[in-house]
């Protein structure tokens, strides 16, 4: 016996419930509020995933995802093309943005190594990156990676790869307590570390 | 400067967020999943929301969510048509489903009364309970609502409109703590309180 009495329903659950964090309890409840609700909310967020997900596209500079070829960001001509900020993900670059404190460019690495999760740097857009700080158009690379043992590691392996560029290459201020995630980080102390950045070799351990 | 750096994904997090409990972050969060995914992900998801909500129905007796004009449960021969189980919704349906210890037919009321959220008896499914009760078929009216004073409220209401039709009318046990929703309750009790169903006046105070 079907205990949701309809397959339409049963069918909608299952797919909610995919998703990260939505049991099956809370997908019940998501999918029968889109059924007291009338149609069109239901059409208009099942339309926005789909076109979302078919239109989607990954900047070609700097790999956020984008409507175009080249991100906001990036086609801006009024953002500085001469810094790049590099962030794990799209979050964190959003919680950057959002502090209002920044003006150049991003480079988005998709996550950050991790040997544990089987994440190494072939797995991370750090190739691209090396050779957009090689362009000649770069002097600055700002490391924004989060203050944990694996965005250490992953500064590190950056750093090792861009010291010999002459290029700058600094952090965001370590005003943000170890183990933090950036994106949970409050505006203030987050905008005050992208004006505070410091040379990359403070942070490292003589 | 919008923060989503994609117009796509603004208007995919917009409508997420209109769900009830999933905030601008969840959104985001969800978003992004789906973006990590491949593209059927998303479109089964947003299809599956389409396609329930254009194809769902009420079914005609017992007003549960439907895929045809009688539910499986309305439709199933096998089910006993003269006890009605009366439920607030259907999720308190699929809870006593649940448990396995009820054979007979259900009555989706769609709420219950609450004057404080301007929830009449007009704005429920009873005067069709009613109906349904005078048909001949039924001998036992079962009520299951919340032990709230809203479902107490609703439960005398039905009572007094069925007292004099001669029908059985009981409640599913008391065992269940007051203030309780039966959604939440675990299958043994609300199986138990289903088979020893109590005549209503038992629970009246004198």
């Amino acid at each position: 016996m079907n205990i949701y009495s309809s397959k339409l329903v049963e069918n909608a659950v299952n797919e909610f419930s995919r998703l990260p964090g939505i049991g099956k309890k809370t997908a019940l409840r998501l999918v029968l509020y889109l059924i007291k609700k009338d149609p069109p909310v239901a059409d208009a967020l099942g339309n926005a995933i789909i076109k979302m997900r078919s239109e989607i596209q990954f900047c070609t500079e700097c790999h956020t995802i984008s409507d175009g070829k080249l991100c906001v960001i990036c086609s801006d001509e009024k953002r500085i093309k001469s810094i790049i900020c590099v962030v794990e993900d799209i979050r964190d670059m959003m919680a950057i943005e959002n502090t209002g404190q920044y003006n150049g460019v991003y480079h988005v690495l998709g996550g950050i190594i991790s040997p544990m999760d089987g994440i190494g740097p072939n797995d991370l857009n750090i190739e691209s990156l090396i050779s957009r700080a090689g362009s000649g158009i770069i002097h600055e690379v700002v490391m924004a990676l989060p203050t944990t043992i694996e965005g250490d590691t992953t500064n590190f392996y950056i750093y090792k790869k861009l010291k010999n560029s002459g290029l700058e290459i600094t952090t965001i201020a370590r005003g943000i307590a170890i183990g933090d995630e950036l994106e949970y980080t409050d505006e203030i102390t987050l905008g005050r570390s992208i004006l505070n950045r410091l040379p990359y070799e403070n942070t490292l351990s003589k």
